[in-house]
């Protein structure tokens, strides 16, 4: 029995919604011209200096309190590339998401924006960050996301694969939710989620993407603050393994079509080796194949898709045992 | 007796959390070259195309929905320039926000990140926004939010009003949660904001700074779908004024050394006027001066400042009989 199916759909018993910013540091620029500039509807233009001192690097941490949660260890929500802590909320095509699922069930929750992602905000370039940002197209999507087969003259020739899970009619209110990202951050996004979970770890980390390949990552940097890891087609793996006594149970997700498509086949393939070699050093490193469990027709994105209660069911199938207190009555 | 005085800190009875994007409309790019980056930890460089279908103009919305709402009209909130809806959830020193009290008194509210803001995401410029975007230093905001006088010589001289209500040792953890800003797109982000009040309206909303700019802006625009305005520190007023025979009611709040700010007393003239407007139409146009109430030393940022709580609970005074179901016994 998991907290899930123990739960009320449409009851939500918090005592306190929040937000806060972790990480970060002060950076200070100077010689860059004036400028004059109308900031608001109705107002005169006034000079706009940007020499001076802004915090760049930090990231933002929503949070939902139970009155008693149900589990000592929160579950902390990670996104993927170009992606918010909208991914978490409700689906494109307006289903509750994971996020109202997890709270119903008596979990403490924490969605996080990485560095640079949403309300995390962004800094300028060159000056602070050596890059421009990238830009996904909703055809790029289409086929990275695994919604159907690679566009070769436009969005008009989408076709979804049979038995696509994801709710296809709502792709572009889906596109809607996708955010610019910067390439080359991972160290400072992985610096502000280490400070994050040493706020508030140890924590259940669920994360998607290539959120999945930083929360296996962090795995291995701070294994002392994951209880455990469920990596929701993760698209990298680190090199190196965790150090130590503790080390985090992990649970690896994946879709359907992750064979037929160069770029996750490869991915894949990386993730694989690196569950056999946490398996080979004795931690519990499993994998949820949701085709290979009868489930088809997954995308990139099995928390959108028109079975994501099914999806979290199966992962809280997993999680309830390692997650709960062993004398709440209610669990057993 | 206003709904927060009735209600119970660290009780919320919710149904529902979610959120959508809404507004913006698809636009199509081509003719700009193709990259090879990196994406993801851990994985090889591939090829991004620029070139394709985005969404653009689009806005965020998260809604927290009571099991039994109070009120008929639920509580809109947005936000003003360079910020996100985490300036209503909570404080920068970790108090409970605006957000936590609005629902411990039993009200559905909508918290809002504007076009181009937080989760909302950003387009590419010049290709489809026609400038580059704003960021605001620390200093500016030390200034511009009246924390204290304006700096000559960097943060290193700042020294707060005497009695300043902010939390100025969180100056640095607020300056976290500023985002960029681009200054020309009132029009792209009235348009989503409409689209908002027509798929949730009649409301109330509070609004903030430019936030509350374009709320007077938009109590021209669909009076019919305001109940009422409190429009907190508007940086704007429209030279219109509603038409029709629905007129939502209105409040401006203001905090502390307004009048001795260059840039905020004009401001302020322009918005008396516009409130003196109001009244001549038959409007209830009302203002809220803190400091002629003997609530002295707020900044620009009431729902921040160590006494939001007492800000809140006149706004909520002014809004109850406005708002809450006559029939409802609890309320009188």
């Amino acid at each position: 029995m998991t907290a899930r199916a123990l739960s009320t759909p449409g009851r939500l018993n918090l005592r306190s919604v929040g937000s806060f910013h972790i990480g970060g540091q002060r950076k200070t620029l100077q010689g860059l011209p004036v400028e004059q500039v109308r900031l608001a509807v109705g107002a005169a233009a006034r000079s706009v200096d940007p020499n001076g001192s802004y915090v760049s690097g930090q990231m933002y941490v929503q949070y939902y309190l139970q009155q008693q949660a149900l589990s000592p260890w929160p579950i902390v929500l990670w996104h993927g590339g170009g992606m918010t802590g909208a991914n978490w909320e409700s689906t494109p095509d307006g289903r509750p998401g994971w996020l109202q699922r997890l709270l119903e069930s008596g979990l403490d929750v924490y969605v996080c924006d990485a560095v640079e992602r949403g309300r995390a905000g962004w800094s300028r370039w060159p000056d602070i960050y050596q890059h421009p940002p990238l830009f996904r197209t909703m055809e790029e999507g289409w086929d990275m996301f695994r919604i159907g087969p690679a566009l070769t003259h436009g969005l008009k020739e989408a076709k979804a694969y049979a038995g696509q899970q994801f709710p296809t009619e709502a792709f572009e209110a889906f596109a809607a939710q996708w955010v610019p990202r910067w390439a080359d951050h991972e160290a400072i996004t992985l610096q502000a989620y280490e400070a994050l979970l040493e706020k508030i770890g140890p924590c259940v980390l669920i994360a998607h993407s290539q959120g999945g390949g930083l929360a296996l990552s962090m795995a291995t940097r701070r294994p002392d603050l994951l209880k455990a890891v469920v990596a929701i087609e993760p698209s990298g793996a680190p090199q190196e393994l965790p150090q130590g006594p503790a080390c985090p149970a992990y649970l690896m997700v994946w879709g359907d079509h992750v064979h037929e498509h160069p770029v996750w086949r490869k991915y894949r393939a990386r993730v694989d080796e690196h569950q056999q070699q946490l398996s080979a050093i004795g931690a519990q490193a499993e994998t949820l194949d949701l085709p290979q469990r009868g489930i088809a027709g997954n995308s990139h994105f099995p928390m959108l898709d028109r079975n994501s209660d099914q999806v979290l069911d199966g992962i809280l199938h997993w999680l309830t045992p390692l997650t709960l207190q062993p004398t709440q009555e209610l669990m057993k």
